[in-house]
């Protein structure tokens, strides 16, 4: 790698999208990537483990059409206008034949699914319904675009969920924020805090917006999965009613929950990348074990140096470890560093020595240092090599993370936190519609964004605390960061 | 079921697709339907084995944009000649403006992903490139649409391979013909025949079209998977160049295979369902072994059969078995028939007498008898079951798919043929041009299309042998169906 992650790293991620082969910018239309491989078949596992997790929680897969006829939209007032901007819109077909109204490239499925939700649900019986859908979804993003992070095309996971009571909903979005932790942190090794975003700074049609915020090396904030409290917004104009204990016709209550995965890829890399390139939580890695022999005997030895690689090779395999042999004609130094530049999480050297001792020298990914390992112990020994790196990778994120917030009394204080990168923790007037003209004028000044209020702590502000713009008595503590 | 599939399959089909939750067919735009959860359970299942044997093959997985730029269709003339009338075309965005050209929603990615192809192949060492991507396309189709079989938006994969010789591209073609013989014969219990395709029935742009022909319970024929050797016909309009030993540079030789698995997902529920309903291979089904408790003691034994049942699923869902207890206030007999029309493989039921032997009755799908098995051995029982499951699917419609070709020598045995459903294999002139008004006048009089010539045997015409239609002498053996 020719840029430092730390001292440079717009470059340093442009780099290594090239160098690693994990997208291609090149497509010929703005704001469109091309997905390679070796980001494919770690987007593939992230997504088995979302919704191994998902469907553990009871939720369900389905497909719902792309295309979304205009009319749906227009249906919830605040959605339509939200998203309405961003819109790719399909509007004829063959030579030129018209639509009678236009359709719209999905930018997320709400007035696609909850037209369908209306017919589904009539009693009790049919709740809760909690479905998701895995897919792409479609922005004209104005903002510049950074492959992963932003884009006109994104990746993701969408869950829209239908419930009798407010309890039942309020219940599932704490259920989503948990699965975050488990998912987000647990397997792809990201900390992250919760937040509920102000209210303007929520999703289009949303009662309340709580989404997970990581750092990225440079200090700057990225949004993680949302979930969204729908609450009847949304159940009142599509009409989805179930029939309540009385026989009343009650408007259930909703909650989606859109984890990005294209972002959460981008997310990762960056944050556990380092100076060498990619680090991969094991699970994660399209190739977990890699085999370089090191040939430098004779014809003969070399043979039996392939074979003895071959066997290692497939003894793996059928444990389900994903695992190469690089037997290019490029050095051993060479082949090093090129995998470890693709982060593959455990590498094998197998020369004549080792096959004679039947033998492996290993290293793994985040550490140093070499060992010996019998033949007889591979699978027990990958297996926790493997953990051990998706631990170290964890571990380092995880303490890089807890010297990211700093307290803020006053807006010179404030613009020195962000300076510095990572959150700012200051009083402020209110996270209701009343606040924002502060939080405009605080971003004016600092660049900063207040993310909200923070889900996983009761932190309020003392009596004598002042919102930190206008002085009045302060209601809340706020998290405000630089974002993307 | 009200419809007796082998009598009344259209109505059988509509009402399976209801009645079982496959789809929703109400969404409210015209071709597009929303694939429910029990039919994407299987899907996306259908997806891990397919695209486990193409990973196998050494083809690795992509995204690739969704929208493609008009003038990239214009680089290869009958490609987009065949296209063109059934692109949607994204115009516009946000409030109205429009984009510099027309953006087609993929209908299928030869052009955008040959353009890049043309930037990653540089030399040999490059090749060769074996890509693939899961997603959807888009077609509008102008013929009635049915769910699964036709619609306008369909679920598929398509491989993309670049490589240097003719040679190897050939070796491809005979490779995706093996893969489909593995997966739609093996995996998913589907007989086929494979044809190479008449030369005015081919993939727009291709030199050869391979494809793999089922049949539907009415004896219509329906196209599977197809193959086709695209030759150098794209290489040289996109530019995908490598530069041979001697330097020279040359266009590679390319192949492409379409596996549609929505449509793949439709053959397979009408061709192995029955007059309960569907019938899934134990490796496909959603809920693979469904538990039923029979209560009918007091509270206490109620109770303990529960217990029992639920200590079954946890020893069953530990090994990866798909089971679910259905606790439902339905009577045992209701969720016998509910199970069954849902195509679940295996059925334990767990009455108190069970509970007090540890024991458990089974029964499976395919067969009528029930047997008492112990509680320890289910493990090993439900594998071999389920293996049994999917042998007897495989056996029943291999064995219907046996009598399904028959020969004739002229238009009057031709029409009796098909009106009894199924091929007939008749003495053609040509598949070259020269044959298509044969083709079109024999499909005129009979409704029947010429399916090509079959690949998996060498069969020639007699010397003596005339064509069905002119009369002339007879080059090849075709076979001919009426289709969907």
């Amino acid at each position: 790698m020719d840029n430092k992650k730390n001292e440079n790293f717009s470059e340093w991620f442009t780099e290594i999208i090239q160098k690693a082969e994990l997208a291609d910018i090149r497509y010929n239309l703005k704001g469109f990537i091309v997905f390679r491989p070796w980001s494919v078949l770690s987007i593939e596992e992230m997504y088995k483990l979302y919704e191994k997790e998902l469907q553990s929680k009871g939720h369900k897969p389905t497909y719902f059409p792309i295309l979304i006829p205009e009319s749906n939209f227009h249906l919830e007032a605040s959605h339509v206008e939200g998203f309405s901007p961003e819109v790719f819109w399909v509007t004829e077909h063959g030579k030129g034949e018209k639509f009678e109204e236009r359709l719209a490239l999905r930018p997320t499925s709400e007035t696609a699914m909850y037209k369908m939700y209306s017919l589904w649900i009539q009693g009790k019986s049919d709740l809760p319904l909690k479905i998701y859908q895995r897919g792409t979804v479609y922005r004209y993003e104005t903002k510049a675009t950074r492959p992963f992070f932003r884009s006109r095309e994104l990746v993701w996971i969408e869950a829209h969920n239908c419930f009798a009571t407010k309890k039942e909903a309020v219940k599932q979005v704490k259920e989503d924020l948990k699965m975050t932790e488990k998912v987000m942190y647990g397997e792809f090794c990201i900390p992250f805090i919760g937040f509920q975003r102000p209210e303007w700074d929520k999703f289009p049609g949303a009662v309340h917006t709580y989404a997970a915020d990581t750092l990225m090396p440079d200090g700057k904030v990225i949004q993680m999965p949302s979930t969204h409290l729908l609450g009847q917004n949304f159940s009142k104009p599509f009409n989805v009613m179930f029939a309540d204990e009385k026989g009343k016709q009650t408007p259930v209550w909703q909650t989606c929950h859109g984890p990005c995965i294209s972002r959460i890829y981008g997310g990762m890399i960056s944050i556990l990348g380092d100076d060498q390139g990619l680090r991969l939580p094991f699970k994660l890695a399209p190739v977990q074990v890699i085999i370089v022999p090191i040939l430098k005997g004779d014809d003969a030895k070399n043979k039996a140096v392939l074979k003895y690689c071959k066997k290692i090779q497939k003894k793996l395999i059928k444990k389900e470890f994903r695992t190469e042999i690089d037997s290019s004609e490029n050095t051993p130094g060479f082949k090093f560093n090129q995998w470890e530049m693709k982060g593959v999480p455990i590498r094998f050297e197998i020369g004549p020595k080792e096959f004679e001792q039947n033998k492996i020298t290993l290293s793994i990914r985040t550490k140093k240092q070499k060992e010996t390992i019998d033949f007889k112990d591979i699978v027990k020994i990958v297996k926790n090599k493997g953990e051990e790196v998706t631990k170290d990778l964890k571990e380092e994120a995880s303490k890089n993370f807890l010297d990211v917030i700093h307290d803020a009394k006053n807006m010179n204080e404030l613009k020195q936190v962000l300076d510095k990168g990572g959150f700012a923790r200051i009083p402020f007037c209110s996270v209701e519609m009343e606040g924002r003209e502060c939080a405009d004028n605080v971003k004016a000044e600092t660049h900063g964004d207040i993310r909200g209020i923070r889900v996983d702590s009761k932190e309020k502000p003392n009596e004598t605390d002042k919102c930190i713009w206008c002085g009045k008595s302060a209601k809340e503590i706020v998290y405000i960061a630089r974002q993307y």
